[in-house]
């Protein structure tokens, strides 16, 4: 066993690691659109096969929606590991804000060094095959796995994961491992790797709110009759209060106040806010009174809306009263905020707002509740270190803002404890146009899987 | 000279009249959308060709936009009368909903007797051609028109109508005329013609609100930035007040209120408001507390959100927290409500509404003053018993809820009263999916203006 000679590998092999992402990142398994399920699919058989390449037993596992990749390998010795990230990306309109086509994936200069630019490089292509590529170069030097691991790559993730829970369920046993690996987090910063350590769940709500049975004449009805748009404003407008809480009944049941010592330890980060909100052209946050924007990313829970639609939309002008109007609506959550009890008393309070003659239907886009993990098990210790190891800064244990829902699944449904490990950057520009992914992230990402897998097998 | 001649002229050609109808029905000539803008010349172009085959001399005329149909016709004596109408359509969207092609006019059979059905087919190219069945019949009986006729057919009705005031300063010889005629109103119900009085005027403003400079995503910046689609909620939600009323500062300025004996005449026309909002799927009226329904649409003014959009608005869920939102918000106008002013007030309330982070850009979609008519010109008596002649209820005098801008200009760059007679029916769908107009309106519609013309002309 030599970790050392995985290191070297890993920067030997580098150029084909490359070619193979980019040969994933070029398939547009983007899931939450149906006219992508075949690449979906695709992006599964590709990974699979790759996977049988360094010697997993690896298969594409059919679900109501798309494939699950599941692979096991390594010797039956030492921890148990499970792996996770997800072969599926974000939509990518607006299409043309793209400096190039988004499943063309290019290596381009970039501020800080080369970076790799197309959809999904970053969330979670890149990411994931530097488990992937750490795994390879082991097998490449020492002729096995460290330990006993089992990949698991989904394919719905950006679209709420309606297949994860009823599969975790279904292959409960042969998923349990003890402790779960998950990249889909990011760096502190450039220099400072971290360890995940509290995740927000997510609450998605998509509402449309009917009035009139059909499109009206805004002058011949406009007046009497209740328009969706304006009543859709004011439920959204009332989500907030002038402190920038959010004002659902009972929204902020189960969320902690942070102790002094986690307050503590971010303060001591040296985040700066004015330049976190400055990198995309604001200046002053904008959420809850009184609270420092880590904490308003990394601890406190938050109403969004994501999207809004309704009456004429195209170019010029069109006096039309709606019949109908939507929009979709998200809860980030902390602490133990439970979420079906959230959505209930969301749908009520929406119900409540609306005048006789409106209708509201919901539609449920994913229900997960926050991940808080059990920073106690010495894994996350070595891992601290291991990454230390290999940045120029000492590794942090940190929040996240977004959601990593399998996190808090693989506690609840498999009692498996998650460690988030992740290499992206805040200018990855995840969900908007132009993602992209630093060479760096890929390239002592996967250095710091090996030294990661090291560290928590005891094999050097 | 012979009036009941030209009646049963028009009787016999009813068939070849509605096939005339049909061809022009058949061009999709919506002025808002670029994509159309060689329909709209296909239209005035077809309108040009088949006044001149009555006699007229006719020519449609370039502008920045769709071209104006001009058309002289009649002999000197007698008054010089205008009649306008517009060539254009509303936009068709959406399409899934019509039982048809918007653009494959049809005649089926209706509740209330054969309608016509297509975009357009009431508004306003059915309209319109009544006016040139009855010149047609006049010609065909009389071998010449009764007096003087300008036909003045615009192609931008529906778009704002952003050449038709240099147009009418330029021309404003030619057109200057004794009286306007025009039909781009309603019957009061199916057997009760009208002279609209009173119209509405519309001041169009579309809005964009910008947060942070791109998407972003929901988890990792929901909290601290400003979400525009938020803002824009509260924006609109702000827009009225709890009773109903707009809250712009000033807009109140100008309204009159109902005199008494106007008032009284409304109440005797016997407008069923529960019917009146039945008919479309609604139980009470939403708009100002404390005013009827006839009063909310005919003199009351009003501010609705036409169309809304920002974010994802796609199949599924993104978590994105978007950087722009639009609406497209109209105001109706009463009295000496001053639009411009108005449009400043409005621009001026959501600039101070706006937090330090979003900035808000405004784009104009017209901007015109109510229109209220001069009824003691005893052309106006006239045609009132004309059409009372032809329907089997008196004709009465009312408003319309609708905003029919030109009638203003006619007056304020014209110095022209206008005449507003129209046979459209509250079910017509006009801006709607499957718009139609009632045969029985097409028929006693072109018999009308035979017997108005005789009656304004003294020509029996």
């Amino acid at each position: 066993m030599s970790l050392d000679a995985v290191l070297t590998k890993l920067d030997s092999d580098l150029d084909t690691a490359l070619e193979r992402l980019m040969a994933l990142l070029a398939i547009p398994s983007i899931s939450t659109d149906p006219a992508y399920k075949a690449d979906c699919a695709k992006a599964a058989e590709v990974l699979v096969a790759d996977l049988a390449s360094i010697g997993f037993d690896a298969s594409a596992r059919p679900t109501p929606g798309h494939p699950m990749v599941v692979a096991h390998g390594g010797p039956e010795d030492g921890p148990h590991l499970l792996f996770y990230g997800h072969y599926d990306v974000q939509p990518v309109d607006p299409l043309s804000l793209w400096t190039q086509p988004p499943f063309e994936p290019i290596i381009e200069d970039g501020p800080d060094g080369k970076i790799i630019r197309a959809r999904g490089a970053s969330d979670d292509k890149g990411q994931l095959m530097t488990f992937i590529e750490a795994c390879r170069a082991w097998v490449a030097v020492n002729g096995a796995l460290p330990c006993r691991i089992t990949i698991f790559l989904e394919g719905e993730e950006e679209s709420g994961s309606p297949s994860l829970v009823p599969f975790l369920k279904e292959n409960k046993e042969e998923l349990s491992c003890d402790l779960a690996l998950i990249c889909d987090t990011g760096l502190f910063d450039a220099e400072t790797p971290a360890v995940t350590t509290m995740l927000r769940g997510l609450l998605g709500q998509e509402i449309t709110i009917t009035g009139p049975d059909r499109d009206l004449h805004s002058g011949g009805y406009g007046g009497p009759a209740a328009n969706p748009i304006r009543v859709l404003a004011r439920v959204i407008a009332s989500l907030h209060d002038e402190t920038g809480r959010v004002t659902v009944p009972g929204f902020y049941d189960g969320v902690p106040e942070l102790s002094q010592e986690m307050r503590d330890q971010w303060q001591g980060l040296g985040f700066d806010p004015e330049a976190f909100l400055g990198a995309v052209g604001l200046s002053e946050p904008a959420g809850e009174r009184g609270r420092s924007v880590l904490e308003m990313i990394w601890s406190r829970p938050t109403c969004e809306v994501n999207g809004i639609s309704g009456g004429y939309e195209g170019d010029g002008f069109k006096t039309v009263l709606p019949s109908k109007a939507s929009a979709k609506i998200s809860f980030r959550l902390v602490g133990t905020q439970d979420p079906i009890a959230i959505r209930e008393s969301f749908q009520e309070m929406v119900r409540e707002m609306l005048p006789r003659d409106c209708e509201v239907s919901f539609h449920d886009h994913g229900a997960s509740p926050a991940s808080v993990m059990a920073t106690d098990n010495p894994a996350f210790e070595q891992a601290r270190q291991a990454l230390s190891d290999e940045w120029p800064k000492e590794a942090a244990f940190i929040g996240a803002g977004g959601s990593i829902p399998v996190a808090g699944y693989f506690k609840t449904v498999l009692d498996m404890d998650s460690m988030l490990i992740g290499f992206g950057k805040d200018d990855d520009l995840i969900h908007s146009p132009n993602e992209k992914y630093d060479l760096t992230s890929f390239h002592r990402g996967m250095r710091s899987w090996a030294r990661v897998l090291s560290a928590v097998t005891g094999k050097e």
